[in-house]
Formats: C-alpha cells, sequence, structure tokens
C-alpha cells in the first residue's frame, strides 16, 4: 500500500511515518517543510507543499491508496482571533481535498480531528463518541465541519474514512513553542533553565496520549475495513498538577532541580476536564494504547535533555 | 425595539416583516433587491445590499437592538455542486456578522437554520433538538458549523441566540423557480397550466409550516430572554402525495382539472422523512403553530391565482 502522509514532517506525522515504514509501506510525505529534529528518512518520497497548493497536493496523491491528513494551519487556543483564516485553511482547503481525492480515484483517509475540542464542555466522564458535539472554539467548529464533510463524502459517493479524534498527544519531537502541549513546552524550559508557566490553579484534568501509541492507532486505522469517528486518548485523565509532578520526578531523578511553576491566570477556552472514552478504538479496530505517561515523560526528557546537548556540543 | 431584518424581502422575509410592524417594532430591512411580489411596506426602512458586503451591513446595523438572519445564498439541492461557495457565501459571511455584532454592541441574534438537513437521517420520529447532527449536504453541514458559532458567540461573548430550525414553509409570496419549496412549485405550475413534477414516488414525508406561523416564532423568539435551539416545524408530518392530493382537493374546490403528476427519479440526498418534534417552542417560547395544511394549501392557491389575474389583465 502507498500512503500520502500529509503534514508528515510535523511532531505526529514524524512517528506515523516511522511506523508506516516498519509496516513495511510506501510513504510519500507532503509538508510545507522539513522535519524539524532529524534529516529525511531513506525510503520516504518527500514533496514540499501548501495545503492550499491545490495543483501540488494532486500531483501528490498521484498513485496512492489512501491519504493520512494531519495538518491544521490553526491551534485551539489562538483560532478565535481569526476564525476566516480558519476557515478558509482548513476547512476550505479539506474539501477542495475531498474533491481532489474522488478525482483521483483515492477511496481512503485517515482523518485527525480533536478529542479535546469537538465535544465542548464534557456532560460526561469518559466522553464517547456520541457526546453531542458543541464546540465552543472555532478550531472545534471546523474540526467539526470537516468531520461532516467526510461523512457526506463517505454517504455520497463511498469514500472510506476514519476519523480519529485525538486527545492530547505528547513525546519525543514535541516542539518548544508553547502551542503544541503543555508536556514539550514544560521539558524544553526546564532543559533551558527557564521555569514552568500553568495556566490557572493547575486542576484542569486532560488525557495525554503517546504519540507512538497515536501511530499505531494510524496504522490500525488503515489496516481496517471500518468508517467513522473514533476517540484517540489514553482513556485516563491526568490533572496538569499532576504533569507537573510527574516531570518533578523525572527531573529529579536525573539530577535537575524541583519544578516550581508560576500559575498565571486561567484561560476562557479552556474546559475543566476532557477524558476520552476509547472503547470503539479497541474494539473495532483492535488498538489499545501501552505506554504510561510516567514512562512517557521519562522519555521525552532523556530526548529534549539530547537535543539540548546536541545544540550546546 | 429596533430590528434589522437581514434577508426581509425575501418569501420568509416579508412575513417576518409583517409581523413585527404589526407588534409595533421598527424595522429596518437589509436584502439584496425589493420584494417580488408587493411594492415598499410604508415604515420600514430598505438598505440594499449583500451579506457579503461588510461595510454596508455594518452600517445597516448601527442602532439596533436585535438581527434576524435569514438569508442563505444557496439551497439544499444544489449546495453539493460547490462547497466552497456554500462555505464562503454563508459561513464565513455569518462569522463576520458575528465578529461585526460584537464591535456594534448588538447581542441578540435570531438565526433561520434548517430542520431538514442539519439532523441527516433522522433516527427518531419526531425528531427533537437533541437528535445527533450528521448532516449529508453541504447545505446542512454549513448550517451546523453556524449555529456551532452562535453557541461559541454566546458561551464566550454573552450573544443572545435563538436558533429556529425551520422545517419546509410554504405560504403566500412562495417563488415558482422551483427551489423554494414543492407547495409553492405546484401551484405555480398548475397556475400556468403546466404538469406537477414530483421526484421519487411520493412517498417521502415532510413538516410543512406555514409562513405566518414561522413568523409568529420568529416574534416570540424576539421577545423572549432564551437562547438555544429550537425546531420550527407544524409537528406533523405529510408525505408528497399528501400534498398533491391536498393541493388537488383545492384546485378541483375552485373549479379546475384534476391534478395529475409525472413522476420522476429520486434524488440522492432526499431523506426519507422529517418531522419535527417542536415540544421545545411550545414550552419554552409559548408558540405553537396555528394554519393547517389544509388551510395553507387553499390560501397559497388564491393568492397564486391572484398574482396570475394581475398580469394577464
Amino acid at each position: 500500500m502507498k500512503v500520502l502522509l500529509i503534514g508528515g514532517c510535523g511532531f505526529i506525522g514524524s512517528h506515523v511515518a516511522d511506523r508506516l515504514l516498519a509496516d513495511g509501506l510506501q510513504v510519500r510525505v507532503y509538508d510545507r517543510r522539513p522535519e524539524l529534529f532529524r534529516t529525511p528518512l531513506p525510503g520516504v518520497e518527500y514533496v514540499m507543499g501548501d495545503l492550499a497548493d491545490t495543483a501540488q497536493i494532486y500531483e501528490a496523491m498521484s498513485g496512492v491508496d489512501a491519504i493520512i491528513h494531519l495538518v491544521s494551519t490553526t491551534v485551539p487556543s489562538t483560532s478565535n482571533l481569526d476564525p476566516e483564516a480558519d476557515i478558509t485553511g482548513n476547512l476550505v482547503a479539506t474539501v477542495r481535498l475531498l474533491e481532489m481525492m474522488r478525482a483521483a480515484g483515492v477511496r481512503k483517509m485517515i482523518y485527525l480531528s480533536s478529542g479535546g475540542t469537538v465535544y465542548g464542555i464534557p456532560r460526561t466522564d469518559p466522553v464517547a463518541e456520541t457526546h453531542p458535539l458543541q464546540p465552543i472554539s472555532s478550531y472545534g467548529i471546523v474540526k467539526v465541519a470537516i468531520e461532516n464533510y467526510l461523512h457526506m463524502e463517505h454517504h455520497l459517493h463511498g469514500l472510506q474514512h476514519v476519523v480519529l479524534r485525538a486527545s492530547n498527544p505528547y513525546g519525543p519531537r514535541q516542539g518548544h513553542t508553547g502551542i503544541q502541549g503543555i508536556i514539550g513546552t514544560h521539558l524544553w524550559r526546564i532543559a533551558k533553565g527557564e521555569q514552568v508557566e500553568v495556566w490557572g490553579d493547575g486542576s484542569i484534568v486532560r488525557d495525554f496520549i503517546h504519540v507512538r501509541d497515536l501511530a499505531d492507532l494510524c496504522l490500525a486505522a488503515l489496516n481496517s475495513d471500518a468508517s467513522g469517528c473514533y476517540n484517540a486518548g489514553y482513556g485516563e485523565g491526568a490533572s496538569v498538577n499532576d504533569v507537573v509532578r510527574g516531570i518533578d520526578r523525572t527531573v529529579q531523578a536525573t539530577g535537575g532541580a524541583p519544578v516550581v511553576p508560576i500559575y498565571k491566570p486561567g484561560r476562557s477556552f479552556d474546559v475543566p476536564r476532557v477524558v476520552l472514552d476509547i472503547t470503539r478504538a479497541r474494539t473495532d479496530l483492535g488498538w489499545s494504547p501501552k505506554i504510561t505517561l510516567d514512562e512517557g515523560i521519562a522519555e521525552s526528557w532523556d530526548w529534549v535533555r539530547e537535543q539540548i546537548g546536541n545544540h550546546t556540543h
């Protein structure tokens, strides 16, 4: 099977590429720029281009059997500042992608949606896929609309589609710009001798999934005949304070100083608790997450220190 | 109270304008063109412009207390041909409208959504507002996304919003272009001596609401402090064949020939049955529909014949 991996040079995409290669699949990566932390992978065909560049992307899908679409041009925390850019950059671009796939005869798509935003403020704990979709950020609204266009394409034109509603992925190669998730952000700050910042009192609870578990799920979705939406989380919650304590244990175990965060005001778009019910993915796709939060934090810390070491030597 | 009525010269808008005026409200209408079947209404301030014309619409909302937004640039049957135009013309334009309302301090909106498309293929009969939203047309997907931006604006910035998920409105002043609904289309064809066309076998069931009942509901929403989604239907179903039989009775009672439809192939986007549960609107807004389908058809037929008479004399 030949797969076009859109966003294959990003944090999640780089792990999905690893997983597909390990499984013997042919991988063509489409992204705006090379990987930040690694040189190009042997055996991978790279095409550089933007999600909005229809001619380039249409050419890139030539001869592929499936597309994994991991790109978002926005992040939850800033999507509300310019909803129009969010709609144009993600919704319109993906609707065009679906039309091109129909024209090119590519009839399978794995799409990375967002378990942390599509449900809005959860009314159940954990949250199953049947929970009402009431997003309160532009990011979540656009994800829901894209999911709906995928369902429509399935219903009217037979696209096989798996929507993965990811919770909070973390792990090696997570960036340090402060928008990709707190674990990476915290670890990078500590490694650079900066203080960790927590929005609110640290009581908000999230479902942190290791990026390799998420990559495994992408492969399981690719190998399955299923169509529909799947929560993609670890299935258990950890508070922001739990994460800080876990990081503190890891850092001190490697000889670092105690981690003492600065607490800053909470953000209006942060919902108090989101933990995903992953029963459907376990049952339909025969997948389960394997890496505990403590293991994942320890591994991520090793990776961050290695990066810092590479840069200072 | 002063109300900006966007789409106030259309079929539904003209009846809402009548209802607001009868209630003593100040009405400013914003539309692309004047009413098709009437001269301008005394006491109404008309501003001509497009939904996409932000400068014009921002000026039009000066001094108003609430906005009723009835415009759609697309219809369900053709929205899938160009989803991008649907997204740009309706979703982006409405998101801009919400931003302008925030800037202008207009904190109330009544929005006309679509009970016939937002739910997709109904799993319950009748369909309540809590039914999952799984639209299978671009029209329905865009309506859901707009509803979500309204909820977000309510949640984050205190907009008071009432979403009316209308079923199939009909009544006097319904156009004859064949896209506004079967009752108007059929009556105009009969009045012009043409044969009535039915897509499929006529067994599909819809919920037909008289446009004055819908206008009453708009006023009730305007006078209420409620925020949220409300089904706006008659609450009972009628098949396409029921409608043809009702029209046939009406037409023959006025001396016309029996109505014999031509049956044409069904359309993939037509769901078999949609009847709305209107309990929430009855309870929260103190509203109920009053005009039966037979009464409404008879009145519409009188109106169509009058129009034909006006044009031929």
